[in-house]
């Protein structure tokens, strides 16, 4: 089952390098990866994308775009621009999209619909350069405690509303951690899956106790999620790419050891996510 | 404006008494209080009762009710029967609402649906009690980080699809911190009206950052959420109740005096809630 599970790497924060994390993965038989910006521009975007051909990697996504909202119209400006060279990186890596975490209030402001306006807005101007270069948009709605400061897209219904508002090449990227808690999440799946808007599929679990509100994400089967559930729904919505494993576990999985981590993410997907 | 603003008595739980916290608040002229069953308890019913009654303060809920699910029938029937006994403290105090907070996944599971289940169930054995009692249930939604651990009930839309299922005398309590994010707030709202299901109107602010889940409310002003903006869309509903100030918040509100807080509450929906 190693080929329906890609490795974000963020869940490999540890200090590897790009080619480490590469080795760690394909050690265990993970071909697909998604990687951050900060770590191809570690590396450098060209080797980057040489170690991706040459080993024939899948990059199921680049992490990522968005954070659109500034206060001014120069800061916004600024912030399309960054998105522009995003998309760049992404389709010079294959990537089959370019996240985007929209980003959330600007400044001191507590103008939600306002800044919900500028993440339109900011979707539309980068949105001709992404179909351009071949690369989907993917909206990944952030769980609400995310709100005020890192994304103003909350429920995955919001994000296709965007994405219906804007056309062809904007979708979502559906992580468990951020809409597992959604009452009326069945029914988001399937209209994203009828609206053909499904571009990813993020797993990793909820703790209880979450003592930190971003870096205690949990390992699947740690936590509270019906995995297998929202993978259902997600397939009957006619997704059948990877699932991707993004965990930012500061106190925990990043400091172990990345062999270590794909080995358990490669063992838990199989029974945990799969329910084999 | 006074007489627009109840004290929730988890914003004083400095360690005063139930009378101190009343005398707090009168000296403020605030005379709506919404306390918690412990509160009351540590004083006790009838002495509470007879505060509120000496003093003619309006009791604008009684926080709180719920907690229904559990992993056996007789853990859910040891609940449903506490929350009988919540409804007759209710009565005694005269409040306006028991508040209730719903509970999240029983023990070890995973089935979010099958808690929410447990919800419905426990609200419909409770109220028949309730209605004879003449105590509105007001459904507290509670901010989706709460899903797992306090309650699965996680949108007003959500709380309201119970109560219309339910019909008469159940209906939501309105915190702005648990639903300031929601992209359809404007629309749950306005819908919570229409069906004259709005009880009661809690507000405090969300800080950014937030450096704990539970116990890290800012006090109006100090945070993101636009209390004017959702004061307009409840008094547009038809809601014109007190403002409830309820803050959690234990390395700062929690440590200053009573008198203080009371006195900063007072001026701070004066001069922020409702923009004077």
């Amino acid at each position: 089952m190693t080929q329906q599970l890609s490795m974000n790497l963020a869940t490999l924060r540890n200090g590897s390098s790009f080619a480490q994390m590469v080795d760690d993965c394909l050690r265990h038989g993970v071909t697909a990866i998604s990687p951050w910006r900060d770590q191809v521009a570690a590396v450098g975007l060209a080797e980057a994308a040489s170690i991706v051909k040459a080993n024939g990697l899948r990059v199921t996504g680049l992490c990522r775009g968005g954070m659109f909202p500034a206060e001014t119209a120069a800061g916004r400006q600024a912030n399309v621009d960054d998105n522009l060279r995003a998309i760049d990186e992404a389709a010079a890596l294959g990537a089959d999209c370019l996240v985007l975490v929209v980003g959330g209030l600007p400044g001191a402001s507590r103008d939600l619909p306002g800044a919900r306006q500028m993440v339109n807005d900011g979707i539309a101007a980068m949105l001709p350069h992404a179909r351009a270069s071949g690369v989907p948009l993917a909206i990944e709605p952030l769980h609400p405690m995310y709100a005020a400061d890192r994304a103003c897209v909350n429920t995955i219904d919001q994000a296709l509303d965007i994405a219906a508002e804007l056309g062809e090449g904007v979708g979502v990227a559906i992580d468990v951690y951020h809409v597992w808690w959604d009452p009326k999440l069945a029914a988001a799946i399937a209209r994203a899956g009828r609206e053909q808007r499904i571009y990813a599929h993020h797993i990793c679990d909820w703790l209880v106790p979450t003592t930190d509100m971003l870096l205690d994400r949990g390992m699947m089967g740690d936590g509270v999620i019906d995995l297998p559930a929202i993978r259902a729904m997600i397939e009957a919505a006619g997704y059948h790419g990877p699932q991707e494993v993004e965990i930012f576990s500061r106190d925990n999985w990043w400091k172990r050891p990345g062999d270590e981590v794909v080995r358990v993410c490669v063992e838990r997907v199989k029974r945990v996510a799969n329910g084999e």
